[in-house]
């Protein structure tokens, strides 16, 4: 019984304290993922010590259902993508996405490695430095109400491939990185096996989806299309994990899945409570692994500061260059939008911290960074926005 | 990564089982709660195997699961239970809540003291016998379409009286047990204590629920009525172990505080969701504790045999004796409809049988005696609503 109350007033101090972290970081106009990171910080070992550091190593339960949380997170970034609108985005938002990683993937293990990591470690930290937060971003474009617009439509569609990149890319730095040096015969087989799981899963996957959605309709339990879809969910996320990437690809492979289910829209709104209880976990357990003690060093504060001017810069120039036929100033909204890192930079710095390639001080620096990212993307983009449709007033926006 | 691909493995095999379990449970007319424990019971340490005993020990990520699964199914049932509701269906059903209640705990308690419990073992078995399963009961009534009937309205708030009763006895027989023999001062003390919590949180929760449920209309969060009611649970769960009671027992506290809310239709809908994902882990958990092996015994069989009779008589006779005065046809109605034990049951064995107050037998006979009243009740009400029906042709039912 007591240790039944123990785990339950956990789970309570971290669940109001997201809702705290996020409620202050909204009023602020930041995405409430900041407040929750910051919470989980201000609960964490580093600062008031509701959190014990022995409660959040790998396999305890927290650390289970931060998991679960970041899966059925993915899951749902992957319900909003189908296959078909990776395709009508388009040049530009293919330009976007791939300059928006490659740039940022360069800059960043340049860096790394001039920071006197090896090669296969560099490319990992540089891993961190890519992934787009398709959630913020997203968030930020329907809070400001312009998620119509065409810049709002290349930044999403930009998202999504550089989130399959990133992915791809975590997949074969974490391969790179649990079996050893530079092999480029191992790189090329990495690198097959995980294109090959996700065009495999992705492509048949979607296509059985289609001609046999009929078959969900079958079973009894009016929630089968959940059920099914979470079900598959969990298989993937673990199926992903025997070919040696992230759970977190083969969840959002299951949303793509899910997403040419013609439940997908009572799917979407099914998956809210879910995470509205689980991902705190995931974000507050993240940011209770941050050891404030290293920013006491100026050094690990001018590391941050480096970073962040890396991470923002690259992507700017990665996003505007891919989106110049669009003209200057929407490039601009374009390269800005990009900016966010978020839940995908934190898993990648998680994954490295666990794989023993981050330091503590590494790690701190990277969630900050992608904290940074995201605090300082959404009033510049917002004004951005409100100063081309001052000046376009009268004109229709495309 | 390998650690969080085996435990992806073994959610993906639980939830999995739990909707075959389900289904074939459903398919054959029987509630699929009996499937999943059925299907827990499958894969657990007894036949498969793909569960195995420490995985499934108390503070364990699987344990956690489950707590947080019975936790809100909880929660949910609370959420159907208006205060005022409890007030409307009037003397029949305090009658047949509390008869329910007194003659199964009474032959329950004779039974297992006749069987050389001591009188505090005895009293903490018997609790086991009293809980009619609201969601069991509520699930067969919906399924036959008479919700509306006299004698569901009847059932339904007797399921509630009987709930709070059933919890109550719980959170005494647990004090009990924790505190050593019969002290009628401590018992005094204990129940005081309960039924103050009880009646404290209840009440005053209620009315400031009612009172000031603007309040949760500002934050920015646009599911801030979900995530406050969560809180809530989890909150009222934690401190209801504070008070020596169940978590499950705050769990149902805050779900009829919530179901003051003006957003309770939309929490119902949103606790969907939560339940498919979270429930299953609690169902088969609690079916992979079960040992066959104890069924094996002539003398374990013949146990549940009489076990089962006495449960089943013991609430018909209460049902039936409280609501004579709806007629002889309408009082066996809802004497039957009394009779499914459900989740409380398993629940109050479970817990039992990590007090150490119940053996493996006891604690197999009294889930499998939870099983086959969910088990026999169905059919059996089906029935007697169908004779009925076909009587009063031409007659609209009240």
């Amino acid at each position: 019984m007591h240790e039944t109350g123990a785990i339950l007033l956990t789970l309570f101090a971290i669940f109001v304290a997201a809702q705290i972290g996020a409620e202050i970081a909204q009023r602020l106009k930041l995405p409430g993922v900041v407040g929750e990171i910051v919470a989980g910080c201000a609960i964490g070992p580093s600062a008031l010590g509701w959190i014990q550091p022995s409660q959040i190593a790998a396999g305890t339960p927290l650390d289970v259902l931060a998991e679960i949380g970041v899966v059925l997170l993915l899951f749902s970034v992957g319900l909003e993508t189908r296959l078909d609108d990776l395709k009508k985005v388009g040049r530009s938002a293919f330009l976007v996405g791939v300059l928006g990683v490659i740039i940022p993937f360069a800059l960043g293990s340049l860096w790394a490695h001039g920071n006197g990591f090896d090669w296969t470690k560099s490319l990992f930290v540089a891993a961190a430095f890519v992934a787009t937060s398709a959630g913020i971003t997203a968030r930020v474009l329907q809070e400001l109400g312009v998620l119509g617009r065409i810049e709002a439509r290349v930044i999403l569609g930009a998202a999504v491939i550089d989130d399959i990149l990133a992915m791809l890319l975590l997949g074969v730095v974490t391969s790179l990185q649990a079996g050893g040096g530079v092999n480029f015969g191992s790189l090329l087989f990495v690198l097959v096996q995980a294109v090959g799981f996700v065009v495999v899963i992705g492509w048949v996957g979607t296509r059985v989806m289609r001609q046999r959605a009929h078959w969900l309709d079958q079973p009894i339990n009016p929630h089968s299309a959940l059920t099914i879809a979470l079900a598959i969910c969990l298989g993937l996320a673990y199926l992903s994990t025997e070919f040696g990437l992230a759970a977190i690809i083969g969840a959002f492979l299951a949303g793509m899945i899910a997403s040419e289910m013609h439940q997908r829209e009572e799917l979407e709104h099914q998956m809210q409570p879910l995470l509205a209880l689980l991902t705190p976990f995931f974000f507050v357990v993240t940011g209770a692994k941050i050891e404030l003690a290293v920013f006491a060093q100026p050094a690990a504060l001018w590391m941050l500061l480096v970073v962040t001017v890396i991470a923002i810069a690259s992507k700017l120039a990665g996003g505007f260059l891919g989106a110049l036929s669009l003209g200057k100033r929407s490039a601009l909204i374009v390269g800005v939008g990009m900016v966010p890192r978020g839940e995908v930079g934190v898993v990648i710095a998680s994954l490295g911290l666990v794989a023993g390639v981050f330091s503590n001080e590494i790690y701190a620096v990277i969630v900050a960074m992608s904290l940074l990212t995201s605090i300082v993307t959404p009033p510049v983009l917002a004004m951005l926005l409100k100063h081309q449709q001052d000046e376009h007033i009268g004109t229709p926006s495309a």
